[in-house]
């Protein structure tokens, strides 16, 4: 069992967002590609799982949909582009297939800690609290550690 | 000039929230067609404007897409169905290409007012004030009205 040294951070600072904050052990340049590039996506966006990128079109107005085959199935994501600014942030809306039309607005900002490493702070806006409340508890805190991790596996074989 | 017998009304009953009712002289079961037919849809929606329906999946977790060609350019509009109750509600979200990543969701109900009309009451949510500030400030008012003037000719060649 490895310690986990980086440990993702999740807060509720206002009734309609999450904040999920993430340093990892890599320069800020190549945390944007792994964020921004289909094949390094991937490898880490899944948890581990098969991941189909759909549709990858980084930047303002672009579509992305990815799709990810678990053991309980296919699970679709989707959403849109509204702000592409390299390296630093990317703003997105964010949708489950599992419940269409319920949008959260993803702003992910990228933060060169000046060591080699990069914090990543993405905030979710939901338009309602019930909608903010049903991602927390829909298990998105322990998946996104664990894509996270497989994140951490990936940028080690590049550093 | 025709006097407006049915005008439309736009309140603000909260922060985020613009409601648009209309009455229009139809049965509520072809006033339901009239938006979720695409063949309907294009008579009217694009305010006498060339619409091309590029998209429109009415069900649950559907998509709709459509294109208004007008004298200033073509402009696009998508989003996708959270809800479909005929002929009573329909909920979906909606997305203009220009602010791509603002993304409003649109509740419209259908009521039957017993003597042949139909009242439309659409709520519109936004994620932030100023979203919503920037719908009302955009002519989406008249741009509305001319619409459902063209559903209230297209309505009265059906009636």
């Amino acid at each position: 069992m490895v310690e986990q040294k980086n440990a993702l951070t999740v807060t509720t600072p206002s009734e309609r967002e999450i904040v999920m904050t993430r340093v990892f052990e890599a320069p800020r340049e190549l945390v944007w590609r792994a964020f921004t590039e289909p094949e390094m996506i991937a490898k880490w966006w899944g948890r581990g799982n098969k991941l189909v990128i759909e549709r990858m079109e980084v930047e303002r107005g672009g579509h992305w949909r990815f799709v990810e085959h678990g053991p309980d199935g296919a699970h679709g994501f989707e959403g849109r582009f509204r702000e592409v600014t390299p390296p630093e942030r990317i703003v997105q809306t964010f949708e489950w297939d599992g419940m269409p039309g319920h949008v959260a607005v993803n702003t992910a900002v990228f933060v060169d800690l000046g060591d080699g490493r990069t914090e990543v702070v993405t905030t979710a806006l939901f338009h309602t609290t019930e909608e903010r409340d049903g991602m927390l508890s829909s298990g998105m805190e322990g998946g996104l550690g664990q894509s996270y991790e497989a994140l951490d596996r990936l940028l080690a074989t590049l550093a």
